[in-house]
């Protein structure tokens, strides 16, 4: 009896390659299983479908992961407002862990012998797949043919044709990638320092001219609500992005740290994904403490980068998960938001958990819960081992 | 003889009553002092001399500021790519602070008895007064009539034309604070939680709309010249704010923590500072290790909140200062930036010091420097803990 | 009608002044509070109770407040191995906040008008009922008579005589403070800072000779379990208190800062808070990951400092807390104990949950989960960052 | 013409192997070194020197980095109060980074082919080896025999003894590992969780019994006298090792996370490195500002982490070194230490620095520079923020 391979599977070149590679030299059963979270249409979905079976495995699973891709990640990464080096909403990132994960899943659910990833040896994925694999099934040989044997492009199309597979061989200008999170772009600028990338790179069109505005309603700090209606956070983030993108907004370059130690740049467009953070990040302003937005900050960042690397699965996760859960109990209101071609503004925000009330005082109008005595003795408190010190060490007056 | 007092004078209202009251009610020889940190002409200057003196001070001082303030302050700012809440260069905080310690260092200088400001008791100048004075000069007595006496702005102009002195009566709708790292806008919607600044609120009209390429060369983190024209950075902010002022970029509304713990809304704008730190921010993501940029924006985010609260002369803030300093030996280069109406963005940068070469692999791209094996050992011993994490805590696999 | 005070009273000289302070002078309706957290026996609060009423007061009632101190309070120090600049188990300071939000809830319950406490001018203590009071009873005014009038111990017994009142007017040589989770000791000795405290001063005396061991079990995170016996977390600090007390183990001095700016230093004995401390971290190091391990640190550093300023209601407490608690699910097992006189170590570990498990390859000894080649490959990849930042910047080899 | 490689070397069983491997089955010319960083006297390195030579190397090189190690590592463990979990002084790890970096330096004085390590697959040192290798020389290849062969003790001694090396080969019952920074000794023990090192483990047996006083000078965070005599900080750790490790103090066990991601247990004794930490941190907690600390806590807790991992190269390390070696200006001042068998405490401070002075107030003592109204107003600001928030959210008083 044949061995089982669940292989990760996209439809592009290098899983296909993977395919016909796994069954025809390696004379394995594929199963491939193509991981949903947002980037594909229900009529890819089918094309793929088919294209797996014309290709020669014995199963494919097609499995909807958006919602558990924002329940386990995306809700986390709004809550902590991340954008990797003040950027980068990890658009790719945060989805090839729910993926990972998900295909893991499935090779214990069909008790499979191997799991087939078809990253490069370049780049992030590879470790992401890599390591969640020897995490979550540790005793599953993991195999990784394009890798293994750095094929490039053309050799994997020839490959390909030499199995009577034709694949649409020609190479698009700008490797894009889809998800619910954000669109990344890869093209011959961003392999540079020096060059941005040009208005056709960009997937989506600038086609929206006229100013709009938008109104976000949060409930402990998730999207729930658009313009008035209600929605599932994954629908209005859908619907948002609808709107916004084509607008040209969230467009920028993210330069980073890859896993690997390298440096890295890529574009990409993620327009609901920046309006909604800059929107729950402002509402944060009004209704939490001051040490509640700064330990948010430090524990989001390490969030955010330990995602970046793969480490979803680390228990710190769950630690730091309960924190931001926990910090987002009066993250409640409605931000409104200007948008116009290239950019967007908050208006402002409407809460019954804002802080900043005019029953308390207002900034720079007098008050009257405290007196200007009051604040005298606090700044004399407050500076009184600063002032101990300079009298100390700086000779001061005697 | 009569005792000296040294009073921070801006040549406003508040600081105008102030010289009238030292001298006629509490028989004071009143030494005003202005502190210049860029937000004043020669003429502006001229203009509040000849009045402090026609309101009976002994003598007035100017004190340039500039650059001590760039060289204390801001160059600090730029290295920790300080952006309050992700969003405020701080503009007022930090100058604040120079303007206090300056009035410290003269109150010194001709051995006054009391020194005096004219904040009121609503705000954060009054602490970041109070403060510094009392750790630079603690012997000193402090006087504040404006925070003592509640006056009304109806009340102390009434006062003022009893001692026959006429001043502008007429309240500006909007509060301006201009000085070289931003300048700070106030006004009736900003005292709201929902309400967003129209045009007219902003100093500096919208005037340009032609697309233009700016170029910032950086040597060891600061900003040393403005499109292949080596500049003083003082000098360059300057240029490049009137360059990038009138397109209307760096505009935007701070929403933050008072040190008297309200929280307090703030409109701004600041074209250079934010262009500048947008591009060493890019340049150092190509430049410094992961761990430099992780380390920077932890101890930066301190920086900004407790110079912030007035805090410069806390001895934690040399020590940060000489974290950022080393970090930056080689945080050199030229950044390319877009300006355009309300937008900028950094088409990229040309730096000796680049990690992101492709002598060392790109990303995306095979390289030579290790091989996948190389990586599918790392992704294991990466992620050896957690895999032991799972097997003794999940049952995993046996 | 009078007015009612709710007093914060335990007894001693200070409390008493106040008790005839306002019943007399103030004419008002005296209900005095003592809120016992571990430091009083039976005995003791009737003693209390009965001098209460014979100074004057209307009503006297005792809190209870151990358990919900060690829920509140004590528990998340052990959970995040709380260490004052890695010495003190915050003894005082996390009780004075579980003492002050008793008495401000007891404001509440019985609708009094105003609120006193007989705090000195120089200590941590005024600040933290002042500030709670502040906080959760914003609109009671405090009363402070031992403060404001600056009272010397001489004057206050006096006054007492003079109203008949008869107080043990010697001032013992060191004040002992006793409490659940630690007793502290100032003397003449810590108000130096070239001094230690002479057996003398400790108030158990060394009378534990013999080597003896304890065994300490826990779950998730918290103490359950004495040498086989299961108890609550509270009966079975108080056991091994008395149990390892006698050996002399936990006495230190803490020096540390007062948050009114100046430096203090106190003695302290806590043999089961240090023993416990020490026990649950070791424990903690077997069974959490290192990054878990790293931000529990830091938190855990926040939360005590934070707590010891009598911030305890600000909600990023709360936060931490959820950390705190995610953090122990698997912090089960057993810790050995060897106690000796004036030291004691841990003799090791036992829990299903230990990571350091010979099945996973043992430090030092070889394994069987990865390769030397997977090492090998780890080492290439961890240091590759700053190979190639060495290749840029040092020019190294060509 | 031969190959030449560097070895390496340190006299034991598996860098004796490796000689004779090299030389014999590789046929290449071995130019062994060792690197002393306080563990070997004179004697022990001329035994190793010349067993080296009748192996048959081709030279033997004795490189002396103990003033280098102290310059560029423990200098700043002491400045940072670095122990690892709460408990270890880095003794090993420390070392072996400047090992590491000294056999690189020698590589590429003698140019070199190759250089080779003893380190097993189953610790830290190989990732420390090899990475620092691949940092400083990337192009140099990297042997290692016993962990490619998985060598077993046995085997190594029996391919020596065919190679006519006959070697001690009776297995110590402990391993140790002795360097300036202390000494670390692993055994049965510390392969279980549960059991603690018997005295017989213990390199320096308990002979000192009798109470004794020592006193340590600092200048700038740098120990440089003891009991008033002027010592360069390594022969003052050299001699405070000697008088306080016949106590027994600071003999533990370290449980920890090793690189490759398990975790490990060792024993160790470094009386000398714990008691300069405790004795440093207590003159700093007399010196620095509140935020001085915390900030030095956090950067040093990473900086030894880093440091463990071999990441000794990193920039980000110098950065730190720059913020601790800034932080330590004003820790000037002797501390005095009482020593006794297995236990000692400080007595206290003298310092020209310590802000603990009775002239600004003493804790608990009334003081002059504030009063009471200081204390109200402060404590009214201070909480002001959680007063706001505790109105808007739980109703608190209308």
């Amino acid at each position: 009896m044949k061995k089982k391979v669940v292989l990760a599977y996209s439809g592009g070149l290098d899983t296909s390659y993977c395919v016909v590679y796994l069954t025809r030299e390696l004379d394995l059963e594929v199963h491939s299983v193509l991981v949903n979270t947002g980037g594909f249409t229900e009529d890819e979905l089918k094309q793929v479908e088919k294209r797996a079976y014309a290709m020669g495995v014995t199963s494919h699973h097609t499995v909807d992961e958006s919602e558990n891709y924002y329940e386990s990640s995306i809700k986390y990464l709004i809550f902590g407002n991340v954008l990797k080096n003040a950027t980068y909403p990890l658009s790719v990132s945060a989805e090839r862990v729910s993926q990972a994960t998900a295909i893991a899943k499935y090779v214990q659910e069909i008790d499979a012998d191997y799991v087939a990833h078809g990253s490069t040896g370049a780049g992030n994925d590879q470790v992401r797949f890599d390591m969640i694999f020897n995490i979550l099934i540790p005793n599953i040989e993991i195999i990784t043919p394009i890798r293994d044997k750095k094929l490039s492009r053309e050799e994997e199309i020839a490959y390909l044709q030499q199995h009577g597979i034709e694949l649409n061989a020609e190479k698009a200008k700008y490797s894009i990638n889809k998800g619910i999170w954000g669109t990344s772009v890869g093209g011959k600028e961003t392999l540079t320092s020096d060059q941005t990338l040009p208005e056709e790179a960009w997937p989506t069109p600038l086609t929206a001219k006229e100013k709009r505005t938008v109104r976000i309603d949060f409930e402990q700090g998730e999207p729930v609500g658009l313009d008035g209606e209600r929605l599932k956070p994954v629908s209005l983030i859908q619907r948002l992005q609808e709107i916004a993108q084509p607008y040209g907004i969230g467009r920028d370059i993210h330069v980073g740290d890859t896993i690997i130690g390298i440096k890295g740049r890529v574009g990409f467009e993620a327009a609901a994904p920046i309006i909604i953070i800059k929107a729950h990040h402002t509402l944060e302003k009004h209704t939490l403490t001051k040490w509640q937005l700064s330990w948010k900050d430090q524990l989001a960042g390490f969030y955010g980068n330990w995602l970046h690397e793969g480490q979803f699965h680390d228990p710190v996760m769950r630690d730091i998960e309960a924190f931001l859960t926990s910090s987002q109990q009066v993250v409640n209101g409605t931000v409104s938001i200007e948008l116009n071609p290239h950019r967007f503004h908050i208006i402002g925000i409407e809460s019954e958990n804002d802080l900043m009330s005019n029953k308390f005082g207002s900034y720079g109008e007098m008050n009257n819960a405290w007196t200007g005595d009051d604040v005298k003795g606090f700044s004399k408190i407050f500076g009184n081992q600063v002032m101990i010190w300079h009298k100390v060490n700086k000779g001061g007056e005697k």
